[in-house]
């Protein structure tokens, strides 16, 4: 794997200005070789070829440089998150929104690897990609605090579903990283999704909306859960279990 | 409230050495006087009375003063989910750690609240927080793959498993916080991890191991959870249902 090749990469694809990228390039060149904590920016900008005040336009810290995307899928995240249809539904969504997160990683896989690599060696990138991921999880969290707005417990269902869906996207997208990027990412992700969304769509009415039930749209592997209170009378249970089971 | 008491308070508890908690009682009097960034270690021990490198023996950092408990907190996390019984059930017990964390805040609520407070404030120490926090999470991760070792997608389920809990228990404790440590947290925790419990309770068995169905021990306003697939006879749902709700 070539780091420069990996820069270069990230370049042609997100349109950057190429000065950015030059320093992004060199940054990736230089911490294989002499570690994260030993490359200076001074190395950085010398490599580049450019001057120490262009690296702090673009780079705040020298940590800034190691996640060069990630504000911007933040926003392009968010942006997606904000221009949901009313009727969708919002974990449905949100699980999109963890795709298209995953569609940075996975557009540059070597970069990507590179990376974390990276990350695993050096606690204070470890510090720096936990905030990353907290912003992530805040901003899908406020989605659906927003959707479940007036509903018991919607802040709590939202928290929890957000903190769930990064969970299934850490998960998949680490088992990924440790392939070397050469697995398929998306069917990871959506393997663990599938996950997320069966333990919490099962919170969603029982009954689906439709298909009607014993309509043709129900499948016989579906799962149907029934929560009741132990004091509820037998008779009321059986009459929700005939009617969601299609027996009634 | 009284920081100098809220630290007194950790002390009488704790039972850490005594200089410790001068230097944390310390610590609490100067941040809001003089805000965090602004106090320096050597002020924290001009106060305190004790020298420089007595403040380094406990504390790496500064930051390290604010979050006092927590290593000690994490160790008695890890040791009570390694002492779990081997019939535990796995989801439950973990929900018992995070009770286990959430006593170790409403024990000192003044100091709790006040640590909330300047937290918000800081962002260094937020980042000191989710880091804190990933420990807790990942603790109860390795716990869970333990327990799901074999199990089909083991190891995911015990990562969006950890992750759910702790977003409801960081949900119970924020609420209790907001409150300034006046409502009750262990109720607000239970509740959250209700809907844990609910969600992620579905894939354990559904009649609870003890005590037996219809046994005194359970309360009317238990709730039962039962899972099915939509294929299964209507008989042999009800029959499971009579016996978990002990009309049978």
């Amino acid at each position: 794997m070539s780091s420069s090749g990996a820069a270069a990469g990230r370049g042609d694809r997100t349109e950057q200005p190429p000065m950015r990228d030059a320093l992004i390039a060199a940054a990736f060149r230089l911490f294989p070789e002499r570690g994260y904590e030993q490359t200076t920016v001074d190395d950085i900008v010398a490599l580049a070829g450019v001057g120490r005040r262009s690296f702090f336009r673009y780079f705040p810290t020298k940590e800034d440089v190691v996640f060069p995307d990630h504000e911007r899928c933040l926003a392009d995240m968010t942006a997606f998150l904000a221009a949901s249809p009313d009727d969708a539904e919002p974990v449905a969504r949100v699980c999109d929104a963890a795709r298209l997160v995953l569609r940075m990683y996975a557009e540059n896989p070597s970069f990507s690897v590179q990376r974390y690599r990276l990350t695993k060696q050096v606690p204070g990138l470890r510090a720096y990609e936990l905030s990353v991921v907290w912003h992530y999880e805040r901003a899908m969290a406020r989605f659906l605090r927003e959707r479940f707005a007036g509903h018991p417990d919607g802040i709590l269902r939202a928290d929890v579903i957000a903190a769930a869906v990064v969970a299934a996207h850490n998960n998949a997208l680490r088992a990924w990283l440790r392939s070397d990027g050469r697995e398929d990412a998306e069917a990871a992700l959506d393997h663990a999704l599938g996950q997320v969304l069966e333990a919490f769509g099962a919170a969603a009415p029982a009954r689906p909306p439709s298909p009607p039930p014993g309509a043709s749209g129900a499948s016989p592997e579906d799962v149907v859960v029934v929560v009741s209170r132990r004091d509820a009378p037998l008779w009321r249970v059986v009459r929700e279990l005939e009617s969601v089971l299609g027996h009634g």
